[in-house]
């Protein structure tokens, strides 16, 4: 093997240059491989590097080597020794977006409700997820608001909650991709982290490392979006796509609407709490959209899986196990299987306990027409749901209700938004946030559609 | 003062704006008051802002700016209680390119020679030089083989030997541009070294540092040239003048050849002794093109400081001075007053005491058509006379003599150089670098000519 120079792979992309996979392989090797000693690459040339990448873009083929050499950078995940479909759902990031809860039990229920054979194998969810940060939620602080539940599972866990509950729910470990956490933590503060190059690397390294068969993914579009344009969520799809299948990994996306926060509550034992009253059957009016993304996304892995001809006969499917209590059942078994307490679920409302609350309404008659889903996400945050920077401790109670969706009528006086903290000092800043932000017409406005279009190997399909 | 934040300016470079004055000057202050503690901005930062810079550049007034706040980073020199013309020279390097020792003493002759009056001030040359790197020589290497020479003087020392003889030649102190010192460690191992921008806020904000009422800059076209191309070299000679004349300096560029090494020597202490000979009226035939252009640049200097009616009439004005002997004895004032041993100069060729040396001869009749400059100037320090890195130490005595100039007709057998080294082990390497670069062609050959075009506020003028 030849010896790469960090600095002549800076160069060549500075340059325009597309990388040979042996300096991307190499840039990345010396990433992991350094120590405080051996510094085979510097924090400054890694900048370099990124910020090179992010002006200069990454090819197909640079961009699949380089996701594979992250991938590769530690530990992978691999559940081929259970004989079954493996497949997971990753979503970029939204408010209120708590369908990773949902969609683990229904896929869970559908693996167990079809017993292994050699045409049909089993489904396994090896679900990894992260944490809040900024304005988006996180799977890990919702889930941590149950009592006991454990996130931290290592991999020998993983698989044994696997074998036993077909998914499992866990966070990040530090052996997982180690590429990536120094490059995450390098590209936070030089200004490269909204490159779509580097977002596919960085999602797509920690998803493969899962070894799955399939990947549905839901990239969101609109106000809450990450990204800022339909367009540059639709080319951060397509790369996803293309990455995720020359890897072997049957990728789709769904381009969905982030628009304004999806379901009932935001927060973190709120969301809980909701999900668990859906899978009891007890639908909220507020919960719709949720439970409708949920199924999609359901539907286009149990079609993946090859459990429904079609994504649509998926999604019935998906809700038919819903609304059958199976996906509660599998619910409580991997709560169980990962120490949950699942007392909690008996009474969800009577757990939720903050110290301070206040109503946003209507200041007058008309449509909600519009809100900066973003602005909401920060105001969640700023409650004290989510953090601004890593490490940052968050509140099980905080949170906000919606009490109204886009394009709905409104009177004068009537609730929109009900706003939970610990702390009644964190309410004011929020309350004004969501006060700025909200816009009533006096004229009716069409409610966004929730699924935009659905970018596959085969192209795209629009559905609006 | 609003607080600027490190991040927002590299996000700012990155996507094409033109960053404000505040924003330069508050990033290149972060650089300079960061300590250990306070990390302001970190490399990493920095590195990505080079990045950005590089691949998005910078308008004129953001130039001038960053210039400037470089400039003023540290301690600044102020001839301006002399109450004369302050003016300097600067090369961006060269391979036997002595210059700056003939054109000190010429413009200290010519300062003194016209004694201070209202109408015509004095001349005063605070050359600061720099040290041999990669393939060029540095001016303090060669001064540093007069035993008791002292380039590393204070800036009060500095001025009171241009008090005294109008000129001297000094090296870099820590407290000049301390922000340059960062920013050029970090551009050196990122890949961010060739922008024309960065290298134009380096050199220009050294010099501006010296209170300059006018600067000659020497750039370099050709093959030893460190910018790859004429219209490169060019474009970087355009931005010098032009940052020089936003500081209110008047700048000249005059845009050189450096097809081959410059007068007879290329080494140390070899290029002392060529120049004392040059001003003994030792004038060796090799050494011609030393003098034209050390009387150009001096021309230029003269004309600038109102010593003469143009350029040219100032080069006839700087060869007078050499050929009257005046040059030799402003040489010997400052060499004196900086501490050196004037004895040396009595029989310089006794003190080139080279260990072992070897002749390349021509292998075939015809024309010294080509070399590759860059190589004969590696050659020079793998000989012992450059360093490879910051740092490394250099020998007196390593170097080359150049036997025959492009051009020329040379026979079957004929020297074309001699190359010394302290260490024979180290000449065979060099020897061979030389053999292939060296073209002899069968057709008579051009002699390149030695200015292509100078470069000035009022527009270029093309020679060539």
């Amino acid at each position: 093997m030849n010896q790469i120079h960090p600095i002549d792979v800076i160069l060549h992309k500075r340059d325009g240059a597309a990388l040979s996979d042996e300096e991307i392989q190499g840039f990345v090797r010396a990433i992991v491989e350094r120590t405080g000693e051996r510094q085979l690459v510097t924090d400054a040339q890694i900048a370099a590097f990124l910020m090179a990448v992010f002006l200069k873009g990454l090819d197909a083929r640079e961009l699949a080597t380089l996701t594979a050499a992250m991938r590769f950078s530690g530990d992978t995940f691999d559940a081929s020794s259970l004989k079954t479909f493996t497949i997971d759902k990753h979503s970029t990031g939204g408010v209120g977006d708590k369908t990773s809860l949902l969609i683990a039990p229904i896929l869970a229920a559908a693996g167990i409700a079809t017993p292994t054979s050699e045409e049909v194998p089993g489904i396994c969810v090896p679900m990894i997820s992260g944490r809040s940060l900024g304005h988006t939620g996180g799977t890990l602080d919702k889930l941590e608001t149950i009592p006991g539940f454990n996130t931290q599972l290592g991999l020998a866990q993983l698989a044994e909650v696997l074998r036993r509950c077909g998914a499992a729910l866990i966070g990040q470990t530090p052996r997982i991709v180690p590429a990536d956490r120094t490059l995450y933590a390098l590209r936070d503060h030089t200004g490269t982290v909204e490159s779509p190059f580097l977002i596919t690397a960085s999602i797509m390294s920690k998803k493969l490392a899962e070894s799955l068969n399939a990947l549905v993914l839901d990239v969101k579009v609109g106000s809450g979006a990450f990204m800022p344009s339909y367009e540059q969520s639709r080319f951060l799809a397509e790369l996803m796509v293309q990455t995720g299948e020359r890897a072997g990994t049957r990728t789709v996306a769904l381009l969905t609407n982030m628009e304004q926060p999806l379901g009932r509550f935001s927060g973190n034992w709120v969301e809980v709490w909701e999900c668990v009253d859906i899978m009891k059957q007890v639908r909220h009016p507020m919960s719709a959209d949720l439970i409708e993304l949920s199924n999609l996304l359901s539907g286009s892995m149990l079609h993946l899986a090859g459990r429904a001809k079609t994504p649509e006969e998926g999604a019935g499917l998906a809700d038919e196990i819903l609304t059958s209590g199976a996906a509660y059942r599998a619910w409580l078994g991997i709560v169980e299987a990962q120490g949950g307490d699942l007392s909690v679920f008996e009474d969800p409302a009577s757990h939720h306990r903050p110290q301070a609350s206040t109503v946003i309404k209507a200041s007058r008659p008309g449509y909600l027409a519009s809100m900066d889903c973003k602005q909401v996400g920060w105001a969640v945050q700023r409650l004290g749901a989510g953090r601004a920077k890593p490490g940052d401790p968050v509140s099980a109670h905080a949170g906000i209700e919606s009490h109204a969706k886009l394009g709905q009528r409104v009177e004068e006086g009537q609730a929109l938004f009900t706003l939970f903290s610990e702390d009644e000092s964190l309410l004011e800043e929020p309350r004004k946030m969501l006060l700025d932000t909200l816009v009533i017409s006096e004229k009716p406005v069409n409610a966004p559609p929730l699924l935009r279009e659905v970018v596959s190997a085969a192209g795209h399909e629009s559905i609006s």
